[in-house]
């Protein structure tokens, strides 16, 4: 999509960020409904969750009971200790609650750790595909995002031989995400060891973004903290803990970036969204934490059933994904321009997706996004519609 | 205040950004309250009012009717649609809801319009004293903040004659605000016009800072808005409609601008709070109004009760602020280091106040702010201490 801007200023950045496409595919999904059209949703990136009502909870009353104000840049104190005791309990990892920063979404984390760290021209080490707004919030601070082309063969992750690979004088960062969105894999634990080991040696920074974690279908994905504590580690209560609108999440920094972050987020944000600061203050309790074991359960159901489908489709999802709720799946069967793809499903099936253009440059055209984020016999019927459209007979 | 990273990855542009050095006045206030002390608290950037119960229960009801999830990264259609009728209504002005963009906070709509206009080493015009912040999103996207030396003279506000002489081949943009913080004064009409005339001649961009409007005591600001279809103009919930905490602004930017704007928002924010905008869109109705009004008339009372007797003390406050909740005051008869001084009253009178050093680097060590964002009661409290304090004698 191109800006075309009559006699007017827009700062060089702006032409390398690149909107959402499937911002397309849900506003014409919004345009069918409107006519009285079924959609499955697959294109969304939420849970179709509530926010779990003790959270919900919490929120109401800090708002009823004069809660409103401006909180501390970096966030409560209570809810940074409260953090601090979620690692202690799911992870057994003692964190020191000064090195937790409450931030606005973690988008907003990403946002102050690219800020902190980067100067113009710094290179970024990311996979692709990835999340489409890492390599814009690197080239909002002036940054460069290289991406790595991943495939199956390292499950969507980088490795440190790519990471070798990709090295140049001018990179300084290495950032990973484990669960991967659009691909839904982890990093075992020994390539993450190796990986710090490498970036560390190399001078480098690794950021690591576990906003995934927790919504993980076989084992517990280990923190990232737990090998190294010079690490940036990006979290969220948007997904696992279903808070997306609130817009909340933290980041882990090493401990002597405390006082520089903490001006930063003083200027470019004042504080974080105080409802969803005392909201998220219930997050950790044993009776928010059974709703998200159940939600958790659901959403492994949905997987299992969702990915044996499309692949009897004739999708190529070579890699099991062990998290989130994507399938990354290959449409090369049935087409190679996923973007048109993508559309003539809405139009013919009703059945919304997100084409692989959003995660980068690696092969976008031939893949596509499945997002589980609808119940399970929403999904049904959107494999039925599939099956009806004779995909690439 | 200085950063000592061992042997860590700073990015330069963190060594121009400041921390808020009234945090430390802060941090000591609560100390001092811990420990018993009373304390008044003029060093406060917000109201001390609640968020008006009309825009409480809608936030509620909209938190327990299951408005969680993600809303479009511009804001909620019917949000943005309020605003351009709150310009209807208060400015008699007709504004496309296309150019009204929903941000976390007017830190958010600062953010994103340095972001869309500057490409590094750009230039932007700004009053000292200005609002901090303003000096930091200009440096955070490696633009260039060049504050101009104003005084009294002026209002404390830049005037075309100013702007003439500080432009550079570099300059892309000028800042006002009105009405200011930290001073309160307003920009008439007139001048705004003439300063609107100006950047436009040169092909610069005027971006205007009205989140204090409202807060008017003698008059009513018009909007620059107004006046030109080709500003940017920053607003807020935070000020004027009560609502710090819940991190809601706006922009108003021209109109080809949307699309631009949008796919930053999309990739630097996503959204502004969900629970946050269905709670604004109470803010505009008559029953909320009326609590502003009466807000509004408490505030003017505050300063027409502090302005006399600051001036009685001998602090030196030129210009009659018309707007905001700040006194900017010259303590040129008790000190020429003003920070030393604002812990000294703290101390020893148990009253905070903002040092001078905040807002810039024109004189702030003959300069503090007093914010009456606090009682009338307070007021009194803070004026009667102060004057046993038998200050420069
Ligand atoms: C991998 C990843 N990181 C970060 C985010 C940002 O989410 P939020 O700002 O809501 O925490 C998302 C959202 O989709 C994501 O998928
Ligand atoms: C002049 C001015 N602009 C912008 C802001 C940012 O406020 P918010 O992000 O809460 O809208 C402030 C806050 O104090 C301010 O004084």
């Amino acid at each position: 999509m191109s800006i075309a801007l009559n006699n007017s200023r827009v700062a060089h950045r702006m032409g390398d960020i690149q909107p959402f496409y499937v911002m397309d595919i849900l506003a014409r999904a919004r345009e069918l409904e409107a006519q009285g059209k079924s959609i499955v949703h697959m294109e969304i990136g939420e849970p179709d969750f509530l926010t779990p009502q003790p959270i919900i909870n919490a929120g109401v009353k800090a708002i009823a009971t004069g809660s409103m104000f401006y909180t501390p840049a970096l966030g409560l104190p209570a809810l940074r200790s409260a953090i601090a005791g979620f690692y202690r309990d799911r992870y057994n990892l003692d964190l020191s609650p000064s090195r937790i920063i409450i931030t606005p979404g973690s988008s907003g984390a990403l946002l102050l750790t690219m800020g902190v760290l980067l100067n113009p021209g710094d290179q970024v080490l990311m996979a692709d595909p990835g999340y489409p707004c890492n390599r814009h919030f690197v080239r909002f601070t002036e940054g460069q995002a290289v991406g790595v082309p991943v495939d199956a063969s390292t499950g969507y992750q980088l490795t440190p031989e790519l990471i070798d690979q990709h090295w140049t004088p001018q990179t300084v960062a290495v950032m990973l995400a484990s669960p991967s969105n659009p691909t839904g894999t982890l990093i075992p634990p020994e390539t993450l060891r190796a990986i710090a080991e490498l970036v560390k040696s190399r001078g480098g920074k690794l950021i690591v973004d576990e906003i995934y974690h927790g919504l993980v279908y076989e084992g517990e994905a280990a923190t990232a903290l737990a090998i190294s504590d010079e690490l940036f580690v990006i979290n969220s209560f948007s997904k696992y803990f279903g808070m997306t609108g609130w817009r909340l999440g933290w980041l882990v920094a090493p401990d002597d970036y405390e006082p520089v972050i903490d001006k930063l987020a003083q200027n470019i944000f004042l504080a974080p969204s105080t409802p969803a600061q005392y909201a998220a203050l219930a997050a950790f309790t044993p009776e928010t934490r059974e709703i998200l074991e159940d939600r958790r359960q659901q959403f492994k159901a949905r997987r299992d059933y969702l990915l044996p489908a499309l692949r009897e489709l004739g999708f190529d999802i070579p890699v099991t994904p062990q998290g989130a709720f994507y399938l990354y799946a290959g449409c090369n069967k049935f087409t190679d321009d996923s973007f048109t793809f993508a559309r003539d499903l809405l139009e013919n099936a009703g059945v919304a997706i997100t084409p692989g253009l959003d995660f980068g440059s690696h092969l976008p055209s031939r893949h596509v996004r499945f997002a589980y984020t609808t119940s399970l016999d929403n999904l049904k019927i959107g494999v039925n519609r599939l099956k009806q459209l004779n995909l690439g007979r």
